[in-house]
């Protein structure tokens, strides 16, 4: 069952089971502090994923390996379910209200990106002939960050009866992906007073403490009803229970409030207070005041972060729902917090920093959250230093090199896979380039002095002292690593990550200087505090600079993935049975790990954030041999072949991979959406259309354009956050209209001829 | 505390607990069919590891991974932990007998290898100033394969008082090394009776069944006492209760015989009967007579198999010491049974069957077993392969490949991690070269047409569809391996599995030539049943042969360990901080990968098995660069290092590992005898003694050997089975003794010189 293809809302109709689990990963809401999968309000016993998660609480779960390695850390940080704040229990005509076992008919579901919120309807029979219609409103408030809202409205359609109803918050939850079946969470206390109730918990281990606080009210129609509820509780429970006499063709309205608030942004003592509190405040403004709130707030994101696609409805509702789900993940307001792959939609994974948020989520978040919300993705890993360097440390390395982790929650690594915890190691380059990145496009070189450059200097120390100087050779090689294509593990001198490693010794050197001079006080204090040794550590570097192996294949004038990569049997794509794939689904780890088969882009990973090191012939020989051996089995691999393709003046490679990272999970090309979103690589499909299709460069501080459309589209416009101006522009296929609506005169580059745009005015050309 | 060196004992004196578990496993007992720690028969509620075992029941234990792996098995097999029948827990004076509670003095524990029993004795002050004195001697026939017996004899020493006595079997034991801490065991029943007692349990899943039977006598000196005894039992377990007037100096001796049968070798319903009526026999013929054939039976083995050093007594009581755990272990009667790399001595590692079978244990069977023990270590395998084609299969390969597995016990594979199941494959290599080893030894080319050319086909076709072409090298290439050396994961190209692969696929054509010759119509048979084309595998397989890549230095004229080996920084275990050895201990798992350093025999392990395809200075070369790299700490290490030291006149050398490997466990080098023994690295110690200072190889169907005794060995005898006759070949520093035990004349070369010697007759002389 297809969903409906709309500018502005993501729409199923029509009930199936089957696709539930999925859906409710699809229909996600989430507000930064908090995040709910799509799941039912009333009870629901069929398959499915039950989902709440608040930010920055997890529970470092014991590591399961079956054969133990040195250096394995001893927790994986899970995120955490949390409390169900959303349930009520409904019955009528002594049947409990169950789509497992209920007919139904008339479902709809709804997310409206718009304005934010969630919006289902069905009828159910609940007894033979007898049809109750339901309407749920939901959301999670971008305002008050800790309340959710409902409205449960409810219709005897046939029939007049007793309706049952039974609000709870319920933190007897379980997370599906516990390593020992351990539930994580302990009850503290549990109440449950008049239209009230409130369950404290915290987590075994770390003892982050949770309270959740509901309120309620119950309308037919407009008209407040007085209730008599019998309230009860059990450990990490608590519920209201009440009963109204239904009318034949009346609605009854049940609007829920809960609060949910943390021991991270409380404190613990305060914890019952803050979260009483918070649900009344909410109770007493009401639904429609909440909405409207979060009607508001939400036209505030989209005025900033909004892409138009005319020509295309999948595709503008596409790159709308990749926005959208991005901003309900991240806000940018806690630099304690990050982007995990899966946001708040599943458990798959753990953690909630990778290396997606530097080289794929940033420039999003640059473009559209502006540059606090930027530098605080960025403050993240410095406050992280002292781990990384800790990290380094287990695995051998000294004299503050740092390693930041594959996976973490704070800072500490919790991946367990020797391949990818050890060897995956261009992740510490990905956090260089994003300062560099950062610098790059706001021209905040007070960043380098401030945070950057002491984590610059860890993780040039860790390459330095990563490589060794291979006598064979007589240079420098980089030995046993897992570039960003998963599909190898242990090779050695891998393209990608030898020269991000030696770009970052060049780029901390620089840094170097560029802190030298603007603040020659503030480096003394940073070259102490580093304990950097200006002679010895710079002239290895250097060395290393200049005498970096870097495999290629003259003849065929590419890079080499890795060294011998070309003993492999040469295939494509093309080659393979369409029945075996997705490959590793398919093929034992060996076959795939000794075919020519790339996940996702590695080669391309580097000619992608170094485009300018590379003249466009050896860009497109790379391309046209890498791409056809890549299968984008990540989520993460489509976005750069569509920026690379563009540039490339492959329109039709670039569409079709544009709607596989734009669409990859509304249409689920990798058949797993049912363990929740691929949050990280929609920033990805931003950077497609933006990058690609836009062709947005940053050069010598200014912004340059290249844009160029999918067959079909009669526009493009984005709006972009740079520097001190917003900007807007409008692509259409042979013109183009750029807004300034700053208060600052800019100058921009489109297809290599610069327009300048005084403060709140625009231009309009055709392209050069 | 060191253990006292005899000549035919090991000898602890003294009780130290924090020695206790590594003794369990030193003075462990085995007949083949049962092992047993050397646990206590009393309670004792200390650190150990109780261990009791039955070979061939073992269980499969749901797989445990951090990261699952498409091709995982779903299952690893464990030896399975099994009834306690030893146990006797003894009260005296209000008090129970538990060493970790009780005062002992005059500890004494001591394995007798000589006759095969277990003799222990201390005295307890079992309350203050009442002493206890016990003697228990045990041990696990080797005639009747089923029963355990116990002499177990208390004397109060300096009291009277009631002594009460609980001998009981338990089936409710765990496995340590359970995945998801489950109890394998199921009971079915249990019952006890006068002066009796039975236990039957099943394994969960693969429905094993166990009966456990038990019979004592208590006799006050030579006299048997009547008892009254109190039977009581619970689920999986029975037990005896009786006290008796203990006489101040009195010795009470409590016999106790117990039988272990499983549906293995029974018909379920006649399980109980059996264990009742061999623990019945077990009584009826008595302790002595048990005893006697014990010794018996023992003074056979040791006629064929034992081992002479003259001068070193330490390196005699260590020869014996792995000769006697070897026979322990396996006795060859039984092809559906293997050697487990702990034996019956532990529970580490799972499963039975590894390729040390093959690699280095085959050869001491062939020479102290014989020909029929020695072809049932090969029928093994033939039964497995249809397994091998299987799971060959579920990583790709088609056609009859087979792939042995790693890890079994059935044929399967269950073992799970990807380096090791899936890459290291040189074990196929193996198995083929013990069906050419067995061959070459006995000249039974029957074994090809029976066995043999099935398992090598199977085996070669794996080979030829493992390595691809290589259009850059023009050459045959093997990626994704891991050698001997697990120091390495997921290389390419690694020299001794390329070089093993190769020699498979020219073994293979060779003995379908001698199938021919010898039999064309089972030829015929074969080729039909595993629809072999002689035409394109053929042709396929010689171009294999003669283009396949192996990588080498010329210019130092090393074979390469693999592809761009020399690219590692170059240091030797000299350069290593002792505090950081082992390094599989200190150092994280990608620092070992990308060192240098070799875990154990790797291009070495090659030059080994096909030294005759090299020169002598070729071999110096490889072994003068490679063994200074080599950390030694598989236990498999040593052994192949001291023949080839040895070949080439390093002595010193030669001794040093000698030493290490036979000694291994003795001296505790790895500091892990407390988990189990290293038995299949004590065949290595025979490979050491034998081939390394007796310098036995066989050629052209006759036997050669080259004395080289290490210094201060006065002289080295052992017997060899070879072909129809038994020799006994004494070396001493400058001459030897050569005795033809048979009944045909044979002619031995010793030193390049060849010695007639006539049946039953003798010869000596001055080396050559």
């Amino acid at each position: 069952m297809p969903l409906l293809t709309d500018q502005w809302k993501i729409i199923e109709e029509g009930w199936d089971p089957k696709q539930h689990q999925g859906s409710e990963s699809l229909f996600s809401l989430g507000n930064g502090h908090m995040g709910q999968r799509a799941n039912f309000e009333e009870d629901y016993s069929g398959q499915h994923l039950q989902g709440s998660y608040v930010a920055g609480i997890y529970y470092p779960d014991k590591t399961r390996v079956g054969w133990w390695k040195n250096g394995y850390p001893e927790y994986f940080a899970k995120v955490l379910n949390s409390v169900n704040w959303i349930g009520i229990k409904i019955e009528a005509e002594g049947r409990s209200l169950d789509l497992h076992t209920v007919p139904v008919t008339d479902f709809y579901r709804e997310l409206n990106m718009k304005e934010g919120y969630l919006l289902r309807s069905f009828i159910a029979e609940i007894q033979p002939g007898k049809k109750l219609k339901i309407e749920a409103q939901r959301f999670l408030s971008l305002k008050r960050k800790e309340i959710g809202a409902i409205r449960y409205s409810i219709t005897p359609v046939n029939f007049s009866g007793k309706l049952s109803f039974t609000p709870y918050l319920d933190f007897d939850v379980v997370n599906h992906d516990s390593n020992y079946d351990e539930k994580f969470w302990e009850g503290i206390s549990q109440e449950a007073g008049e239209q009230t109730a409130m369950v404290i918990a915290k987590t075994k281990k770390l003892d982050f403490q949770v309270a959740a606080a509901m309120a309620y009210e119950l309308h037919a129609g407009d008209n407040l009803l007085t209730l008599e509820s019998a309230a009860s509780t059990r450990n990490k429970y608590a519920e209201n229970h009440f009963e109204i006499d239904g009318l034949e063709g009346s609605t009854y309205h049940l609007y829920k409030y809960a609060a949910v608030v943390s021991s991270l942004n409380h404190a613990k003592d305060k914890l019952s207070q803050a979260a009483e509190q918070l649900a009344e405040d909410a109770r007493e403004a009401g639904f429609q005041r909440l909405l409207n709130e979060q009607k508001n707030l939400w036209a505030k994101y989209w005025q900033n972060s909004d892409i138009r696609i005319d020509g295309d409805a999948k595709a503008q509702q596409a790159i709308r729902y990749n926005i959208f789900q991005l901003t309900q993940t991240y806000t940018g307001d806690d630099p304690r917090l990050n982007i995990g792959p899966k946001g708040f939609t599943g458990e798959k994974y753990g953690g909630s920093t990778y290396w997606d948020t530097e080289a794929y989520c940033l420039p999003f978040y640059m473009a559209s959250a502006g540059q606090e919300v930027a530098k605080n993705l960025l403050v993240y890993r410095y406050r992280h230093l002292e781990k990384a360097i800790e990290n380094a440390r287990k695995l051998g390395f000294t004299n503050g090199a740092a390693l930041y982790p594959m996976v973490t929650m704070n800072g500490e690594e919790c991946h367990n896979e020797w391949e990818i915890t050890f060897e995956e190691i261009h992740r510490n380059g990905a956090i260089a380039f994003a300062i560099y990145n950062y610098t790059r496009y706001y021209g905040d070189e007070n960043y380098l002095a401030e945070y950057g450059l002491e984590v610059l200097i860890g993780i040039a120390r860790f390459w330095a002292q990563r490589v060794n100087w291979s006598a064979a050779k007589e240079q420098y090689v980089m030995l046993g690593v897992t570039g960003p294509n998963e599909y190898e593990n242990n090779v050695n001198n891998n393209w990608y990550t030898s020269y991000i490693a030696r770009w970052t010794l060049q780029y901390t050197l620089e840094s170097i200087e560029t802190v030298r001079k603007n603040d020659a006080a503030r480096l003394e204090v940073i070259l102490e505090k580093t304990a950097f040794n200006s002679h010895t550590e710079v002239s290895r570097w250097k060395d290393i600079i200049n005498k970096m192996f870097l495999p290629e294949d003259k003849e065929l004038g590419i890079f080499l993935q890795q060294e011998n990569y070309l003993d492999k049997e040469q295939l494509t794509a093309a080659d393979l049975n369409p029945a075996e794939r997705p490959i590793n689904q398919h093929w034992s780890w060996d076959r795939i790990l000794r075919s020519c088969f790339i996940k996702q882009a590695d080669v391309l990973q580097g000619i992608y954030l170094f485009e300018d090191d590379f003249d466009r012939a050896t860009i497109e020989r790379n391309f046209d041999f890498y791409e056809p051996r890549t299968l984008h089995e990540s989520s993460l691999s489509p976005c750069v072949h569509v920026v690379i393709a563009a540039y490339l003046d492959k329109m039709d490679k670039a569409y079709e991979l544009y709607l596989r990272t734009s669409r990859l999970d509304l249409d689920d090309y990798n058949k797993e959406v049912h363990e929740g979103l691929h949050i990280t690589s929609m920033a990805g499909t931003w950077l497609s259309v933006v990058e690609g299709f836009g062709g947005m460069r940053v050069r010598d501080g200014h912004l340059h354009f290249d844009p160029k459309l999918p067959e079909g589209w009669k526009s493009l416009s984005f709006k972009i956050r740079f520097r001190h101006s917003t900007l807007e522009l409008d692509c259409r296929p042979d013109s183009f209209e750029l807004h300034n609506h700053s208060a600052e005169d800019v100058s921009v580059w489109i297809k290599g001829k610069e327009y300048p745009v005084q403060a709140n005015a625009h231009t309009q050309s055709a392209y050069a």
